[in-house]
């Protein structure tokens, strides 16, 4: 089997210069795995969920080729909760209120069925916890991809530091890879991170789009400029499970191939925050998928023609 | 004859995190014509300047084919001066002196050697004056191009209103355009104010790019990852200068080319910010212009092969 999922299956309540929501179905791994279903099936999923998680919604996940084996319920305990207020620039938000619940005591376990994985997404989790799950993998992935953020290089550096030399590409935003490095030159950061472990880098600039590095070759991926960003919580998640779902799909672990799934992560993030929490996800299908990728070839398309 | 660049011409005195200079050339119209120089000639300049303006550079900017005739030189007094202390991010500073000197009495007249001109290209100048150059020509050039600043909007809003009517192409940075228009999304930004007059409106985001709108079509141009930015000062100059000179040689007003020439207005600006002033502009040459128009290609460049 092909692609592995960890991270949260969380409830958000969120407030925006929109509007807001009560608690609505959330967490790094179902945004991720919501939006790597429209590449690629079976998915298998790593989390923790309490007895409070609706069953329609793992339903629904199953129903889109998410098994659940790897995905813990603790029947008498509350599901992780987060709960945030954003910004009128959508950019910055503050933490209203974090109930860890089941995600404390988390201890992941990778069942025997997703063994031979070639793909491994660790989604935004405790270091340690992600190293756990690399090395319970008695074969390691073709590629292995962590997101993480700056709460972890804060509280849990050294642990991100082990961590990250086990993993192939890291994800961060572009604050973060600045804390990361102690350098303020993107460039400059890049470069350092990749001397602690992984060969490939992604920063996240929000809506000023992503960089991709390896080696000394760098790519840009645009953000689509929206009329309106209505809720941002989740496109980082979305991003990545777009970038590994096109991977996993193709099978393709080339720079080259890379750039693809960076733009249609790129273009998957774009249809999430044009509502609240997951509801694009469920609602998009490959046609309109299509089109939004043709934007981004227009977007971005020129002609040299300089002599 | 073909481009006429009008703005100030100026003495600067830069302080950033990696140095500071003593008074260097500067000035809206200096960088715009270095930068439109390595790709049109004769460039026909409108100014004002001091008797302290040094030869040299008067007699450099002449070898570059750039024409005085439009240039007024005022002999008993000082140029334009201004001084400005960058902040760590490069994307912020503060002013520290600005003496209008013989700014405060400039009375643009267009030399008749300038009427029939093609391409009109208004630096950063107060709104009044970019509106009386345009009244002096007899015909209406195939492109009228206009940078601005916030400074205008604050103090000379109605001005700003008139000139902008007159013009085919606005530049203005991503702060800006939101002041203009009252909206924070830049796709409505961009809406409103051409609704306002231009046809087109190029949007500056510094280090995250530039886009250009028309109609309901919208563009991307990234700025490059560089390891340093040394000195950004003139950069939406330079990036004015690339554009309107690679419009000015072409002869050709379409979107797809202001595609290209927004990318050759960006890859000017990659060079200027690498030291002080106008040297980085003064020293390049096509070979190295063309390796950094690739880079663009290669960094933005990618396959969608999904079905």
């Amino acid at each position: 089997m092909s692609l592995v999922i960890a991270g949260t299956m969380a409830f958000d309540a969120i407030e925006t210069p929109f509007g807001k929501t009560d608690k609505i179905i959330g967490g790094s791994a179902t945004y991720a795995a919501w939006s790597a279903s429209h590449f690629t099936q079976p998915i298998q999923q790593i989390s923790i969920i309490g007895g409070d998680f609706p069953n329609e919604e793992i339903e629904a996940l199953q129903q889109r080729g998410v098994a659940f084996d790897g995905v813990e319920v603790v029947k008498d305990e509350k599901s992780f909760f987060w709960s945030g207020k954003y910004h009128m620039d959508m950019n910055t938000r503050d933490t209203l209120v974090t109930d860890l619940n089941v995600l404390a005591k988390f201890n992941p376990k990778v069942p025997d069925s997703y063994q031979g994985c070639e793909f491994l997404m660790l989604g935004n989790l405790m270091p340690s916890l992600q190293k756990q799950i690399i090395e319970q993998l008695k074969t390691r992935p073709k590629l292995i991809i962590m997101d993480t953020m700056n709460f972890w290089m804060d509280i849990a550096l050294d642990d991100l530091k082990e961590t990250m030399k086990l993993v192939d590409v890291l994800m961060v935003n572009d604050a973060e890879a600045r804390q990361l490095s102690g350098e303020f030159s993107l460039v400059k950061s890049a470069q350092k991170i990749m001397e602690m472990g992984p060969k490939y880098l992604i920063i996240k600039k929000g809506e000023h789009g992503a960089l991709l590095f390896h080696e000394h070759h760098v790519f840009f991926a645009p953000a689509l400029p929206l009329e309106e960003v209505f809720d941002p919580t989740g496109a980082g998640d979305t991003f990545a499970g777009g970038f590994i779902g096109h991977l996993a799909r193709t099978k393709d672990i080339s720079f080259e191939n890379m750039k693809t799934a960076i733009i249609i992560g790129s273009a998957m993030a774009s249809f999430v925050v044009e509502k609240f929490g997951t509801t694009r996800l469920k609602e998009i299908n490959n046609e309109q998928i299509l089109t939004r990728l043709n934007q981004f070839v227009d977007l971005v398309n020129f002609e040299i023609d300089i002599v």
